[in-house]
């Protein structure tokens, strides 16, 4: 079905309004870009709350916690509650502890990120290695090889079960030794927080937290990790499980037709809002693989009334 | 047609003998295992060169260089001339100043690799920056960022034309953020001295050469770089291109079907001989997809002679 543009069209907007009970929203592009809010994000949000929708914030961003989205959204000035911050750190960290079930002498996941994934393993109660510890910040040796090759476990903790990938800009040769030698020695699972190939920035692209799982998938000769990010369903079933939520009165709001409107739409939702105010464009919105059922040059179109 | 087993087969060695004036050999898993020898490579080797056969040694590790091969060679016992020696740091090298031609103001490379790919460089006299230049090992800051967004000459450098990528033990996010970028923004041409997944060491596995080409794949959508390691036929044409063979009276000798034998085919050489020491066991030498045309459990297997 050809997208609809409800930008000025308040027939369009009513119809939006009585469709949907709860809102996900993916954060940069939609709310603010980079750390600029785009004008009207806030007047949106309330006018939408006081409509009476349950507002959640989904992003791929492992890199910070829930408690580090708050605080960047307090400093925006966008109201919002802990519970309603959804982070692939988090998503990760309660599939791990509530999907994912790893035996008592496996229990340890050897991480690849940063605090956000730390903080939010600690909320679950999971324990864990690697991530920001310094001691892994150095070069592979040839003793560790030999140790790595004897599966001692004085480099390979034996209680290791999974191995968990997320964006980690001091990622290095030894960790991805350590990451292989654990899926492979300790048949530990493999996943990734997201598999975002770039991570926008400064108005251009970095390497995303998928390059930090590449070399992985690589040697594994093409074997992917179980993704918590969108548009993985693994990160829907995880924000259905927390928040109960009726997918048939629930809207994906996005500015990627390939991740956040391909979220929505394989996970079944009532609906999707594409906005043009990020990467995809109207061409990309209308002619793509991937199509939003509504779409809106700007997020704060929604406040739209007629004269 | 089904790969000839000349083990014990004397009628057989001397149709080999017969077919091939040259004769380009992988090493590991072929004359050694790490650093050990095989019995009577050395005798074998010496039959061969009695009998006028040209040696050539191929290999895709581009952590070393000619010279450092000829002393491993050296080391082992094995002659060897260092113009007999071909490894990917100085296919890559030649490539790049017989083949690539590079325009004059865009004739450096960046260079993620080590010392090999740096000394095979600097003997075709091609300037490099990056590889084992220790102001690359460090995180990447936001200033970095910024700089590297405006095109700030200070950190992209204009003449950049080629990023070449090895196994670097030392590669980093910051690396990969430069290389990235090179590519994008210099339109710089890709090239990887080998795209091997895994780099056997101490009786495992540890991320090969292709695992540092890897993270950009995945940022370029999929965009492999110009590999110069086997089974790349670009490896094949430096080859040629120096010793000026006669590919009809040539054969690869290895033990990986996917790599060593598959470049043979692949370039139309008149043999290949696989051998079972190492990598590839007798039953992917007869039912794989790739097939040599002869096979031996191990290369002294050519000096038997009938009673």
């Amino acid at each position: 079905m050809e997208p609809r543009k409800i930008t000025g069209d308040a027939a369009g907007i009513q119809e939006f309004m009585d469709s949907f009970d709860t809102i996900l929203f993916d954060c940069d592009g939609v709310l603010w870009n980079g750390d600029k809010l785009y004008d009207n994000t806030i007047e949106t949000l309330n006018m939408l709350r006081e409509k009476g929708k349950k507002l959640v914030f989904v992003t791929n961003n492992s890199t910070k916690s829930r408690a580090d989205y708050k605080k960047k959204l307090d400093g925006l000035g966008i109201p919002a509650s802990i519970e309603d911050i959804f982070p692939s750190s988090y998503s990760s960290a309660i599939y791990i502890s509530r999907i994912l079930k790893l035996p008592p002498n496996k229990r340890k996941v050897f991480v690849i990120g940063k605090n956000g994934v730390e903080q939010e393993l600690e909320s679950e109660g999971i324990p864990y290695i690697g991530g920001t510890d310094q001691k892994y910040n150095r070069k592979l040796s040839t003793a560790d090889c030999e140790k790595i090759a004897a599966g001692d476990p004085e480099i390979l903790d034996p209680e290791v079960g999974a191995v968990l990938v997320g964006l980690d800009p001091e990622v290095n040769y030894f960790k991805h030794a350590l990451a292989y030698h654990y899926i492979k020695q300790n048949n530990a699972v493999f996943l990734a927080t997201n598999l975002d190939s770039t991570f926008p920035s400064c108005g251009t692209f970095f390497p995303g937290a998928g390059t930090c799982s590449a070399p992985l998938i690589m040697m594994l000769k093409g074997q992917y990790p179980t993704s918590l990010g969108k548009p993985s369903q693994a990160m829907m079933d995880a924000i259905e499980g927390k928040f109960k939520l009726d997918r048939a009165r629930t809207c994906m709001v996005g500015d990627r037709m390939d991740t956040d409107i391909k979220f929505g739409i394989e996970g079944g939702l009532g609906g999707t809002l594409a906005v043009l105010s990020g990467v995809s464009d109207e061409d990309e919105v209308l002619h793509g693989s991937t199509k939003p059922k509504y779409y809106v040059n700007t997020l704060s179109d929604l406040l739209y009334k007629e004269e």
